[in-house]
């Protein structure tokens, strides 16, 4: 079978860790069901100043359908740690637990919870690889695009961003979701037919250079490929830019108002000294409607540069380096234990540790822009706007956590994004520019937590 | 629906970028459909010496399983470029193509032809982005196991090495391909339950933090797990790491035979101190047996600057820096037209050219040590071994590209890395220790075609 390897409902169960159905069968043995406080959070950035919170939708529909199937149990009876009686009662195993999370698209930083997942032990314990899974990573690419985005309109301009990323993704999930988290960080399109089927996303694309190569002459390319699109962009630098572009303009002149050619691309040489060649022979040619794309090996920093030096492109393609956040392909997240049976837990270790008991986090704003945030316990009176939110109840999604439209959580993305300091947004932000802080409660919460551990430390040892 | 977005057979021709889409258009309505060549090759590495061939399984079912259903074709009448006519002819769309491959697990170098696709030039086209998608990622995973692989064992010592990135890999696809890829690349066992039944793969895991966590006491939980697997491993760096292993050493003692702790795992600190440290307390104790594991943001480096400075680890857990190969996460590969109607193609872009027509790659030996590479063309005599295997003809498999199981690819995988010199072998190694040279007949080819090239431009400019 050519995909069944893929996550489907009849196995989705067993996208866990092994440690996780081992811990649960423990948790069934010891009767220990008590609810339980986990939390999803990025311990520090790194090359990042601001997060976007993404991929809560797919956690939700992993929680809500989580169930062992025969498939599942068949596999799971055929591993050593698993005894007859807990694979029956895993047959009946449903999540019944209460999620409170930051709605996707917002602005997060450390140590903030983006989902805190509240049930019985094992049922918050099995939630864990999945939800690290999918949040980890569209965060990581929802933050890597929107620095993309931020760099293409550093100066206000609107220039087009689209996502040509797919052929160097890891695998088919990380192409679609990716274009689904490149899409909330507010690219306009994707090159991925998947992607847009799925999410409805706009889909883009141009030409290759094997198309220019298989034809007996470049222009006899251009020439096929636009009397078939009449508003293509043409790709240019197959054998020599200028000379493509000349080629275009040759064309357009022989065609009239049958081809209007919306653009041309490069995607390889000095895209900056290209582009404003292009841009003089186009506009001499009275083109000057006729745009600009780049391509090839793009991010934030080269795109920043090419702005930088003035060149006048108007549009970017940008592939592996977005689609894999290939300078930093994974984010510190953790999924921790905060509490258990109504008692607030922690890790001592001092470069691990988290925070204990279930949290709200505060945004504070000053004249209407968000400045500070606060991390306080679930129920104290701070101001500002809270971020976490009660998206299910008892295994059933909450209104908060009913799916919305991604051009709804998109739109969510760029209005949270506009009020934080513009400087923060700069690839070359300074991530001192935001304080993220404590709560008294919380800060009192922290220090009784270690206080209690360390006394039962000193009595265990006694 | 949960998990619509999932490659499935129904959508799966989708998994393409848009142009190739609007190509296989453009070449339809021109009627091009004479035989293309495509190679699929890594341009330059960064970082590696050698590539661990992976991901051609998948390749071949995606070819062979390629049809529009209806789903697709109806989405793709939402989309301006598509014509009724082509969205008819496209109903019965198949791969009707030859594709020549390196076998999966063969170590390969860069400008080798990993695969070469030989189909009407619409088909072969198409094909480019599932088949880079998953060879790029596969590959890429392999590569960096590979090395970490050869790390854990640079003494000849045979170390465990587990897989542990689920967590944090680029989604679900990407998590079980990973693992898949790993496997072959020589790891022993992953702790990802979906690819262990999806690829019969050894599952393995520990304890978190959070079992720990959520006892009254630290051995209390080590008691309780014990007491259900006898053999497990217990991860003793909740609170106190040394501390820890002294209950661990505790509850053999008080349990008697009934305990038999396979070994420990050590997840923060200094690893090296805390591994002698833990040894010389179990040797003390006469627990020689109990085996020392190390996780925590581990690759190849990380493990050699451990096993360089003595460290008595038995095995190593590895997460998110091989499950998204960290320092490279994506590889330079490139899908290029090398022929079409008999005639061999080329771009001249310096840093982009490639090398025109069919291709065999030829390994050469000296006393059983793979010293040599030599890119030939396809029908040429040369010595030594060829790697390129005819996987497909006619959009069907040959008997070379039946499935083979995972564990065949695995041991050609280990046979095949034995064979190279064994400093190239080392994370420090010089690329320049193994030689990669084009034949001459090859040689020749490349200057006929950049000449017939420039031929046609000087024809086409005057």
């Amino acid at each position: 079978m050519p995909f069944d390897d893929q996550l489907r409902p009849d196995t989705s169960a067993l996208y866990t860790d092994l440690y996780q159905l081992t811990m649960l069968q423990a948790y069934w043995r010891e009767d220990m069901d008590e609810p339980a406080v986990f939390d999803l959070f990025v311990r520090r950035l790194k090359d990042r100043h601001y997060l976007v919170a993404c991929g809560l939708e797919q956690a939700l529909e992993f929680l809500e359908t989580l169930s062992f199937s025969e498939a599942a149990l068949d596999y799971l009876a055929t591993q050593d740690p698993f005894e007859p009686a807990f694979l029956d009662w895993l047959a009946d195993f449903e999540f019944t637990g209460d999620v409170y999370a930051v709605p996707e698209g917002t602005p997060v930083f450390p140590d903030e919870p983006l989902v805190e997942v509240v049930a019985p032990i094992g049922e918050a314990q099995l939630a864990e690889t999945f939800l690290l899974n999918q949040i980890t990573f569209q965060t990581t690419i929802a933050s890597k695009a929107s620095r993309i985005v931020e760099a293409a309109q550093l100066d206000g301009e609107d220039r087009i961003v689209a996502d040509f990323g797919m052929r160097r993704t890891h695998g088919t999930d990380a192409a679609v979701k990716g274009a689904r988290a490149a899409y909330v960080a507010g690219i306009d399109a994707t090159s991925n037919v998947a992607a847009g089927q799925a999410y409805d996303l706009p889909v883009t694309g141009t030409m290759a250079h094997s198309y220019v190569e298989a034809h007996d002459s470049e222009v006899e390319a251009f020439r096929a490929f636009s009397a078939l699109y009449p508003e293509t962009i043409l790709l240019v630098d197959t054998y020599d830019t200028l000379d493509g572009v000349r080629k275009v303009i040759d064309l357009m002149n022989e065609t009239g108002d049958e081809v209007q050619v919306r653009g041309i691309r490069l995607d390889s040489g000095d895209l900056a000294e290209l582009a404003r060649s292009s841009r003089t022979l186009l506009d001499e040619a009275g083109l000057a409607d006729v745009m600009i794309f780049a391509s090839g090996g793009l991010d934030e920093h080269t795109i920043a540069d090419l702005l930088d030096r003035g060149a006048p492109i108007d549009g970017f393609g940008v592939g592996t380096r977005m689609g894999t956040s290939a300078d930093q392909p994974a984010l510190d997240t953790a999924y921790k234990l905060s509490g258990y049976a109504g008692t607030p837990r922690m890790k001592l270790a001092p470069e691990k540790s988290n925070l204990p008991g279930r949290k709200q986090v505060v945004r504070q704003y000053e004249d209407g822009t968000a400045v500070r945030d606060v991390i306080a316990t679930e129920d104290e009176q701070t101001n500002g706007a809270p971020l976490l939110e009660r998206v299910m109840a008892d295994g059933k999604r909450t209104e908060a956590g009913a799916p919305r439209p991604l051009s709804a959580i998109r739109e969510h993305a760029a209005a949270r994004l506009d009020e934080l300091p513009s400087r923060l947004r700069a690839p070359t932000a300074n991530p001192e520019d935001y304080d993220v802080v404590l709560s008294d409660a919380l800060e009192k919460r922290v220090a009784d937590t270690r206080d209690a551990l360390a006394e039962t430390m000193a009595a265990e040892a006694a």
